[in-house]
This record gives C-alpha cells, sequence and structure tokens, in this order.
C-alpha cells in the first residue's frame, strides 16, 4: 500500500482531470481492472453540474533574481485548484494577492482550490514568503479549463447476496497521504482481500470518486439500483497514519454497521474516538443524504480537521502516513467486512446445558487462539435461542467477535447447533 | 399585566361568590368576551358536590381599647376562607383558637380556608399577635354562606384543526400575587395573543374556574368533548415572579409537550427545574386523572410549595411578582404554543446535498438573527428526510426552534423542501 | 428450618444413592408428602446420561499407629463424591496423591467429587495433613458404585390458574449447610406457606433433585408440560446465612420476576448485591437454556463462590447458617411470592380525584401499618388508569409494594377502584 501510494504521490488530482484519470489507470492496474466512467462537463447532477476540466501542465514563479521561486513539478500543491492560466510580470506588491500561506504552520505549503471562482495563485510556506525581494516575479502558469468530463471508476465484486455493501473512496487531492492517497490504496487492499474470498455473502461495490461532485454524479447515475441494493457502506478517507482510531458513525448511530464499527475499534484501541454525526465531512453527506439514506460509516485513523498536518504539504507519507498506519487502517475495515461475512445466528438443539466432558470439548478450548474457559463457552451457549447474532452475543459478553465465533462453530461441529445468516438492519 | 393584576388585587375570591363574579367580569371586558357559567350548589359532579356560595361583606376584630386589629378592606386575607358570620365580643384567651399566624414567618399573614368544616376566624401577622392585650375583644364578621353557585367562564378560539389545546388557570385565592393573578392576567394575553394570530393551527380552550373543584365542573360538563378533541395543555399558574423557572411535566414526561416545554426553559433559562409528578398540585390533577387523561404541563417561574412567600400576605403585587416576572412567565408559554402551530415535518426532494453557493445561501446565512454556518445548515438539512420534525432537530442539534425553523423556511423557500404539520402525540 | 437441616446434616448426599433418598424422605414427611421419582443408570436424557449410583457405607484411614486420621462416620466430606472403594496398606508418598487439602484454609476439609472420572481420596484439613508421619496407611473404603437410579422428588400445589410457578432447589451435596441444606429446608417452609394460603392464584411446582443432572432430567421427563405451563421460577439456594442479600436475575434481566425479586431486595436491603448473567451457577443453567427458557431467578443471601466457607466444611450450622439467616432466606422468597399472587391492575371509575374527606378516608391513612399521606394516596391513584399494575405503581414511587396494596384495597373497599390480574411477563 505504501509503494502504491509513493507510486501515486505527484500525480496532479483535482475534481477532473489527467491526473484523476492516471490515478484511476494506476489504480486500475494494480486490483486487475475497474470500470472506468466519463461524464461530460456541464450535465446536470441534481442540485449540481459536472464542471468544467481542469488540467495543470506547470505553474512556476521566478524572483527578480531569477531564482525559481516554487515549480509544480517540486510540489503540485503550489499551485490552487482549478487554477487559471496566467502568463506576465507582476511586481511582489500585486503578488501578494495571489500567494497563500500558513503564518501559523510556517513550514507548510497550504492545500487551496477555488472550483467556483475564477482566480490564479500559488501556495507557499509563510517561512518561505517572508524571504520574498521586492522587485517583478514572473509568473508562468499553464493550465486550462475548458469542457471535458468527470473521470470516476467503480467495480462490483457479486456475492451470494444481492444485497450490497458500497465502498467509496475519493481521488481528487494532489500531493497528501492521509487525507487522500491513503482512502484509494486501502480501497484497492480491500478489493484484492474481497477477490481472494471464496464465497462472499455480499455484493461488493466500490466506487473511486472525486469527493462531493462525484459521489453525487454517481448518486444521480446509479439512484435506483443503490436504493434497491446497497444495505450500508464506508467511506474509505484518513486511514494512514498510526496516531489515533476515528469512527465517524452513521446519522443516528443505531445501525447494525455502527455496533460492526464499534466492536472492531474497541477491541483495536479501547481509546478510539467516535465524532458525533455534526462533524461529518466526506461523502457520507451525499450516500447518507435524506433521499438516499445509505448507512455509512467512516473507521478511520486521524480523521480530517482533527490533525495538525491537514490540508497541507506536511500531510506526507515520510512524517504522517506509514506503513504501519496503512495497514492498521485496512485492518479495522477488513476485520469489520469480516463481521459482516460471518455474522450467523447461532440457534442450540439440545435440552439444557451440553455436556462437554464427553465431547472432549474442554480439551480443545485450551488448544486455539483463545484461552476460553468452560464458563464462557456455557456463556456463549446460554444465548443461542436463536434470538441473538455472533455480533450481539459477543457485544453482551464483551468478547471478540472472533472468539465467540470460533466457539459458535466448535458447539456446531459437534451438532449441538444450527445456523442462519444474520440480517444486516 | 401588571396592571389589571392591580386592579384585581383587593376582589375576594373564593371558590363561589361575587369576589370570582366580578374577577371574571373584569377579565371578560379586558379580553373582549368570556362566556361565563354559573353551576348552582348541591350539584353532583362525580365523586364531588358544588358547595354552598360564600361571600365577604367585611370583617373586623376590634380591640378591648378600640382600636382596629384587622379590617378585611384593608386586606381580605385577614378573613379565613368560607369563613361563618359571627357577631359578639370575646376575651383574648378564647380568641386566640381563632388566629392563625405564622411563627416563623411572623410579618406574613397567612392563607387559611375551610371549606368543609364550618368555623370562624382571623389571620393577623405574628408580630401584631404578641402586641394584643388581654380584654374583650369585639368580632364583626359579615360573610354569607348559603346556595347559590359556582362560577366559571371559558373561551373557545376555533382553529384549522378540531384538535384543542387547553389552558386553564384558577381564579379562587384572595389577595395573593404569584400564586393567584399571575395566571388569570398571562392566560388573557395569551388569549390577546392568540386572538391576533391568522390562521391558527390548533383551536384552543381557555378555562378560567376555581381551582379542583371548578376544574372537576368543568370536566364533568365536558367531559365528551374535551376527551375526543383536547391534545394537551397548559395550566397556568405561578407565572408572575421573576427568580426562577419551574416545569411540571405530565405524568410519563414522555408527551411531545414535554418536550416543546423543555426545549422553551433551556434556551430561555438552562438552569430550570423539573419537578417530578407527585410535586404536581394544581389542575393537572383533574385534566390528568386517569380516566380523563389529558396531558398537561405548567410552565412557571417560582413553583407554588417552592417560595417563602407562598399563600400569605407576602406574596404579593410590590415584592414578589414584577412586570418583568409576568412577561417571562408569558413569554415561555408563548413560546411552546408557537412552537406547537409552526411545528412542522420536512422532507427534501434533492439527491444528495443541496448547492449553496448558486443559491446565494452563503451570504443569506449571517443576515437573519442567526449567525449560522453552512455547516449547521447542512446538519439541518441531513435531518429531512420526512421522519423528524423541526422540534426533533432543533433537539437533536441542540439549537432554538426559531433557528432551525428560520432555515426550514429558507430552504423551502428556495424548492429545496415540503413540509406537513407536524402530528403532536 | 435450623432443626430440619440438623437432622439431614450427616446424610451422605451425592448425585445419587441412599443418602439423596433419605434426605427426600426427610423431607416428605416434613412437609406431608413429596412424589418421589427413581430414573435407572443409564437413560439417555438428552445430551446426557443417568449415571451409576453411588453408596458411601463407611471410609477410613488409619494411620501407621493406628489412630484414625478420618473416618466418613465424623463428617462424610473425609470422602471424595463417587469414590470409589478400595482397601489397602499405602506408604504416605502414595498416599498423598490420594489426599485433598486446601493450604490456603488450613482448618477446612474440602469438597471434592470425581463423577466422571473413577478414583479414590480423601478429604482432609491442611492441619491435619502436615502432621501425618511416614509410614503405610491403612485405607478401608467401602463404597458401590452400580446401576441404580437416580432419584428426584416433585410436589405441585394446584391455584386458580394453570399457569406455573416452579421452586427448584438441590439435594446432592453432603454435609454443607449454606450451599445444600438451607435450599431444601427453605423450599419446604415455602410449600407449607403455600399450602395454608387460600385461593392460590398460580400452580406452584416443587422440585427436589440433585443438581445439574437432576434438573436435566426432570426437564427431559417434563419438557412439553414445563414449556407450557411454567410462566417462570425461583432457584432456591444459598438461602441460610445472615451476611448477605444476592440475586441472580433472569437472562435479560428484564422479566416481570426480575422486577419483583428487586423491588422485594431493595426494601429488604437497599445494599443487596445484583450479580450478572455470566456468574450463575445453578440450575437456571438447565431451566433457563435457549430450548427451554425458563426465566429463572435466585434470591440469595451469600451467594455460592462468594464466600469463603463455601464448598468445605466450614460452610456447617455453627458459623455460616442461623435460623435468622434462613428466616430472612424465606422470607425474601416468600414476599415476592405474595407479589405474584396479589399483585393487580388497578383502574379508576372516578372523574377527576376522589374527595377523600367525605369517605373518612384521610383518618384511615394513618390508621395502618404505614404512614400514608393524602398526597401519596393521590400519586398511587393517579396511575389507576389501567396501564400499571400495583407492582409498577410501587416502583415508580418507590414505594413498598404492601403499602401501595392497602391504598389500592382501600380505594377499592370505597367502591373507587376495580381490579383484574396483573399478567407475569
Amino acid at each position: 500500500m505504501y509503494a502504491l501510494a509513493d507510486r501515486l504521490w505527484s500525480f496532479p488530482r483535482s475534481l477532473t482531470g489527467d491526473g484523476v484519470r492516471a490515478t484511476i489507470e494506476a489504480l486500475s492496474r494494480d486490483v486487475g481492472g475497474l470500470d472506468v466512467h466519463e461524464v461530460p462537463s456541464g450535465t446536470q447532477v441534481g442540485d449540481w453540474e459536472v464542471p468544467l476540466e481542469w488540467n495543470l501542465y506547470r505553474a512556476k514563479l521566478v524572483a527578480p533574481d531569477g531564482t525559481i521561486v516554487c515549480d509544480s513539478a517540486q510540489n503540485n500543491l503550489h499551485v490552487i485548484g482549478y487554477c487559471m492560466p496566467f502568463h506576465g510580470q507582476v511586481p511582489l506588491e500585486e503578488l501578494e494577492a495571489h500567494l497563500y500561506s500558513l503564518p501559523e504552520l510556517p513550514s507548510a505549503i497550504p492545500y487551496v482550490t477555488s472550483y467556483y471562482e475564477r482566480r490564479w495563485g500559488f501556495c507557499i510556506s509563510h517561512n518561505q514568503r517572508m524571504t520574498l525581494m521586492p522587485g517583478d516575479y514572473r509568473v508562468e502558469i499553464d493550465t486550462s479549463l475548458k469542457a471535458g468530463s468527470l473521470t470516476y471508476a467503480d467495480l462490483v465484486l457479486p456475492g451470494q447476496l444481492r444485497e450490497e455493501i458500497l465502498v467509496s473512496t475519493y481521488i481528487c487531492h494532489p500531493s497528501m497521504a492521509n487525507n487522500e492517497l491513503s482512502g484509494p490504496v486501502v480501497t484497492t487492499e480491500l478489493i484484492k482481500y474481497l477477490k481472494s474470498k471464496m464465497n462472499r455473502r455480499y455484493t461488493y461495490r466500490f466506487v473511486f470518486a472525486p469527493e462531493t461532485i462525484g459521489a453525487i454524479t454517481y448518486l444521480h447515475q446509479n439512484l435506483h439500483h443503490l436504493q434497491k441494493h446497497v444495505k450500508a457502506g464506508f467511506i474509505v478517507t484518513c486511514v494512514g497514519d498510526d496516531r489515533a482510531r476515528s469512527l465517524l458513525p452513521t446519522r443516528e448511530g443505531t445501525h447494525d454497521l455502527d455496533q460492526v464499527a464499534r466492536h472492531v475499534l474497541r477491541f483495536l484501541d479501547s481509546s478510539f474516538t467516535e465524532y458525533p454525526w455534526t462533524s461529518r465531512g466526506s461523502d457520507e453527506r451525499q450516500y447518507s443524504a435524506p433521499t438516499v439514506g445509505i448507512p455509512m460509516v467512516s473507521m478511520m485513523r486521524s480523521k480530517y480537521w482533527e490533525y495538525p498536518e491537514y490540508h497541507t504539504s506536511l500531510d506526507n507519507l515520510e512524517s504522517v502516513v506509514s506503513p504501519e498506519g496503512l495497514a492498521g487502517g485496512f485492518e479495522a475495515i477488513r476485520q469489520a467486512i469480516q463481521i459482516l461475512e460471518e455474522n450467523v445466528v447461532p440457534k442450540t438443539t439440545v435440552i439444557g446445558e451440553p455436556m462437554l466432558g464427553k465431547r472432549g470439548l474442554y480439551a480443545t478450548l485450551g488448544a486455539g487462539r483463545f484461552s476460553t474457559s468452560p464458563q464462557t463457552l456455557l456463556d456463549v451457549w446460554s444465548f443461542c435461542d436463536g434470538t441473538c447474532s455472533v455480533l450481539a452475543i459477543a457485544e453482551k459478553l464483551n468478547l471478540p467477535f472472533d472468539e465467540v465465533l470460533t466457539i459458535i462453530e466448535m458447539l456446531s461441529g459437534h451438532g449441538l447447533l444450527e445456523m442462519s445468516i444474520a440480517e444486516l438492519r
């Protein structure tokens, strides 16, 4: 995942353009094929409109003495998103209005966009800005903004059920690591994991699209299908650093998926932070919108808005995102998917407690990954009346899902239980 | 309101009699007409019976030296409620059994009644009692207790719905301010407020009746209609001082009206006191009785029983009730009624989030009474799925009802929402 | 109860055998007749099998110098449960593997069983073990283990309803007091109490059986009947000392019987301990098993596992169980049964509050066991709308069931209420 993120680092991503296309192409190659879609500029998508396509070729700012102040080839954050093309000499006094920097984070290049207002500008560190000498600066911005299309990709992995789990991530930020590249690279790892899984229970739908306008476009083009088949889903965002665990629950916080996510996160890191719905900020804003109503959760590491490097050049692969961070971000969602796939409702057929001794079940207990006591085994069994799922039992007994599932499978192997699929609601 | 209370101050109110009639007449003039009802003494009203009519003409107690100890013309609290007529000379030793005072509140004349036992007596301050010299006192009590009638008044303001909101207050205490006059004068102000309101949603039924026996009489005479049409109501009592906010909720505390009352009081004074059902003490005892079951709340200032001047001459218009206190008491109930009238259930028709920018909604946000952020606007919008009322959204987001309603109306004005009336349950 | 426990003290009880039969016979004589059942060894009872019958005749351990180390005639805990017969000379080194003692409780003889593995052994105090001299010890164990039967007894006291309350206790531990004899002797007292009660509402089913295998056997022999008729029940165990009150609730803890048990225990001892379902350990494990699902509670004194003398010779009639402890253990269950028998749902027929004065109800209030205020009487009355049982009202008002029932009966006596039986769910 880390290597793939590194490969995608310098692509000039934005809402539209070749940077997005190159990113999708690289991801597609990595997972063995995605369906790519182009939606023409100007297409009405409900209350919105697909914007003009923007491409960044090169942007440079040259000081009066000829030294290069900044160059998009060095870091594509130097040019604001949807920057207009411009060539000319500009005196420092005038240039100031086109420069963006962060006095409170002086070593960081900020990330700035201007999607709906036409302007040009450069983002530089405040430290560098303080060194600029008076005089005329040469501005060379080669960008284009014209009718084109918005690009997104999706992939469907069919399962035994037609019910779908939606996994959506965004691909519209330039060179940033936790709040961009962690999302698509963890999503590709999830695709590989699910492809390798035999007998998937649910059908999985993966979406790679620019945030907001991409999700709205996707909703409009697939609304009927999504409303009919998608039960719930994940937004994959901010899953790359190793400093925190965070959850953005569904609107009501009472969906089975919330319980799944809380269960996984509690056992991974009991001090994880659950944020309120009002701190949402990614594409659950679209997928969970009132007329659509798909329950979505975000199982994150450090949440957008909540870490100092957010939306700056400091959110990079060196100091923020790490292989361990990505692995942990992947693992949380993988475990949640595992619960969705494996959660069953056990029902015993025995009258009174089963006799453990004659089946050698006492011996089995110590042998596996968990050192389960006979009392715990019988605690689990006492809930096997066909009303409680494995997850529900795990929550009641404060045991990890895996341990309860292991017990249930052991009891089932001895013919003491029947199992049916746990519905997701 | 304060002036009207002052005008009603000296009327000798009790369960029955001309003091009640004069009070009702003055109120009726003030609001432009009430329906007055007379119910003959002896009428069976369920488990009770309408009592004999009592009238106080004048009562005086004269000391051996001819000085007047007390005179009902000075303060009608001096004579106990339902006092029997009596004229005679009584030595101090014998008089003591007919005197009522409060050693723990020595400057106060207590309020004493003897509705169901025949006796005569005077209420005086303990300070004054301590000065009484031995000797024969002249007692001149001119009262009458005989068959007559109980008087109450009501008024119905029709609305678009036949569903009714009951607003009931009592008119049976003599010269006391918070625990008597604040109730009827705030109720008249509510009548004026609702008369001036175009397109009332609910029908409002106002009742002015003596406490307990009046409410029971009213119930008996209107039971079928009340059970069929009244959805909920307010007891207007103790709404005149400016020292506290108090709520007596419905029996279960889970009616929509409880939520309305708590919402209003929380934003008016977050430290308001919610009392338990077991501390109820006014006509919710009748209207919410098991066979009737109308959910009633009392949104009060200092609650009966809970302030030191309660049921004494110190509960007056000078030291307890103030124009500000009355205005604040009125305002709480007015806001609750406003919520009943204006609460709607919004439902969006947009797929995904609406685009605020193109509608100039960002600009609008700062312009009104509230400085609403775009995130707050979208928080509100995220609940517009046809299952949450404006009040429910306000409670979820901890925002005042008014602010959420303003947002909803703004979104509705842009065609982004449909609205239906919120049912009261 | 204490005398009966003393009489049963030395009977050599185990899962099967003449000690159980003698115990049942003594209990049967005490209550005037139980139905005794014998189930042959080898009978399949679901997942289990009725074991061989074991009888202890005498077991002695004699030291090299001829002194008797231990003798089952002195304390039948000295021989392990289901001990194999054995006669022979055994050197101390070899004997050690057959001795059981508790270093951490050196004065106690431990209680040890070996139901499913064939061995012989003696239990002695650790103090005594430390004094054993090297040399050859004479072992004389006269026991028998062979096909026979398992013995249990039951008794049904019919009531007006065919719905049954199950009361089950176990009779399989040798000389121990709180964790054995308190159960059967309190149960016999409950039988006498219920026999003396006219017009029982529920039918009561009493079961005396060895723990686990006895309950499983009982379930198998009566499954259809139990599932159809039994609404809930009590495990009578650990009801003999006077040091604590404990509750083991039903699995979900939300059955009416849980509310009954908590109500009784709270008023008997507000600091009683409620244990979680996972600390269950008696025959609720069978009766409440998933396929059977009878809600069972245990209203205990010091709970099994939770007191230091548990499963040792120190759990005796001198230092642990007392007449006061047994009386208090009986009283809790008796009160719970009283609530089951007497709980009703009151419904008033009065419109508005009843008039207390004309009925002399004020006077009545102070006269009984409770000094109930008129406000409390009207608090109770305010819930008499046909939706709340006496117990529910008592819980809402935090009053003892008895006090509320007294009020309800008083109001009913004045024709102010109708009552219907409260269903148990």
